[in-house]
């Protein structure tokens, strides 16, 4: 985004002045309207890992048990950070593009009466596969009310419907690079009152990740450490953006972009991975025989159009597009327009052109706000 | 820097490509050079309080002692961050403005065998007091060649003479903002071999901070998450520019400022905080009866001029001006021109004019380089 960009560009102010104590405040404050809450906001230096890191330490203590949503690469790094900081974790292990139920992480919690927290994603990115965390996040609540509900949204917010009060979802994380299009390096959470009540007793070692003191410090407007301040410049005109919008509009922006995509991929033969499709992205299986690394390869060297293969097992099996970010209905127009060109240049039979009137089709029937309301709502 | 600046603004370019393993790997080479070191050097995506945590969570077990020189506010936090992770910290304290020994580093070393690893700052922000890391580096690694020497050089790298192999530092550590010139959110250190053996045994608790997953991942031009993309390219802007001018030319240029600077005031009636003055900073008290909050405020609202005060127990006592990142000579002179203003203004008696030409002529007896021969060189 342009403006983001530019405020990258400015000159550094001094983050121990009036100026940055504004700028973070209000940051914080157009995250919680984002993230739908009241919670207290964290801005950390950081990646998303270093969030879903800091959620962890934070929340639970090495004699305490968390419950681990696996559906994915995501979902694995829950796993390995409770064993970095030996924290017994237990493990609801789903296959690649299948989603957690309400109903199976519950009977787990029920199985396993000392499970603290419940650590999962909002969209498991590496399978754009988008777990339902409205029913997750009310049915923990309400059946376990003294288990946490931790989400890694860094894919889900902005693009998911995400309601962090009304749901309980006790934790939320983020990450700079991905509906906020700035530059990775800086990530954000919110936490309830009582995961802020449950972080004073928890015995886990931290120092940088300390959300304790962090929380003093920025409900001030400050940061314990020295911030990212270029970063936090460039996350508050994205955020002002985002809501200048509409986060109604955002989400249906994504909505409909994802949509599109599949039902062009479904015309042109490829397979959707997931059974509960994300609207951050797409992953989707080629039509037999059409290699998935020679397809994504294709696109950048002919279009310079990047969009992203698979991770672990999957690698060279899938493709993932990305709704997410600054991209709009033209951009997937555009990008599956030249998908269909990559794959007759592959010698791949197509119904050429069937793609892009599937994905318009779609479009039509959605009956999408037109581009002037919307450019109409953002003034 | 406007190069940096402009990198900070570019798009976003994806962290798995080949461009941005060529930007790693070429901005780890630049740092190697500036780190005057063969070791490899690991980026991460945090501020310099970050790479402090790192160096202490993977180079010592809660089981070992380590030794930290406190000379000040950011040697305090050596001492918080072992107590975050339960390891046991030996203190030399020193006062404010007193470096600490290589002599007295020694002795307590010699009284306390269990020590591991001696951690300090190369220069003492908070006091402007430099350690004499050649010395230090030196007889640590002789007399006692199991004890690891970590270095805190945020604000002493490029001003600082600094040769991290030569004087045996096994770990260097450094942030973005300093120096460097651009938004913090980019920490830096070095890893002596013999650091990078002792991690794969420690026990402490680490996974954003893991070095070890990062040293096998940047070896390779990647990170282990995803890394600060904007931040990488404003900083090798910034490595090539400083290597552009010459590192000896740098050092040099901060030396000349930080000369002047401690010449200018003391012709007018200010002390040196420091027995050990940096080239980073000058720590300087106002003459009696001038208040150091007054001026620095007044610097600001009269001139626009950010200069620091003091912090904890210094707290309105002093005022620090920095001669490190993008100030060159005749920013400092205007800088004093600017105090001499206020202090009129203050009503303090001043001989006006005694500062900007002791200044100069501390300048001129210096004999920099002229600035055409800068230029010259800077081709």
């Amino acid at each position: 985004m342009p403006e983001a960009q530019l405020a990258m560009a400015r000159p550094i102010i001094h983050h121990r002045t009036q100026e940055f104590r504004d700028l973070m405040t209000e940051t914080r404050q157009n995250l919680q309207r984002i993230f739908k809450t009241r919670n207290e906001i964290i801005l950390l230096a950081a990646s998303g890992t270093g969030a879903m890191e800091s959620a962890v330490c934070n929340l639970l203590s090495p004699s305490e048990r968390a419950l681990a949503v696996v559906a994915g690469k995501f979902g694995e790094r829950w796993v390995e950070i409770c064993q970095a900081y030996h924290i017994p974790c237990s493990v609801l292990e789903k296959n690649a593009g299948e989603a957690a139920s309400a109903e199976e992480i519950c009977r787990k919690l029920d199985e396993e009466r000392e499970i603290r927290a419940v650590l999962l994603q909002g969209c498991e990115t590496s399978t754009a596969t988008s777990h339902d965390l409205e029913s997750i996040g009310r049915r923990i609540h309400q059946e376990f009310p003294d288990v946490l509900v931790v989400v890694d949204a860094i894919t889900a917010l902005a693009t998911e419907p995400l309601e962090t009060d009304l749901w309980g979802l006790d934790v939320v994380l983020c990450g700079s690079q991905k509906s906020f299009a700035i530059s990775p390096g800086l990530a954000f959470l919110s936490l309830s009152p009582r995961a802020i009540g449950k972080m004073e007793s928890v015995t886990s070692p931290r120092y940088y990740f300390d959300l304790r003191k962090e929380l003093k410090s920025q409900q001030k407007g400050q940061t314990a450490y020295t911030p990212a301040v270029s970063l936090v410049a460039a996350l508050n005109e994205t955020t002002k953006e985002i809501l200048r919008q509409g986060l109604d509009q955002v989400l249906a922006e994504a909505d409909l972009m994802a949509r599109c995509t599949r039902s062009a991929l479904f015309a042109l033969g490829f397979k959707l991975l997931s059974k509960s499709p994300a609207r951050a992205a797409t992953a989707a299986l080629p039509p037999a025989g059409v290699s998935a690394s020679e397809l994504t390869k294709k696109l950048e060297t002919r279009f310079g159009m990047k969009i992203a293969g698979g991770q672990g097992d999957l690698k060279g099996k899938i493709i993932r597009i990305a709704h997410l970010g600054y991209f709009d209905l033209p951009d997937m127009l555009a990008l599956i327009s030249a998908i269909e060109l990559c794959l007759t240049e592959m010698n791949v039979e197509i119904e050429i052109g069937s793609g892009v009137r599937s994905a318009l089709l779609e479009a039509a029937r959605i009956k999408a706000p037109a581009l002037s309301d919307r450019s109409a709502a953002a003034r």
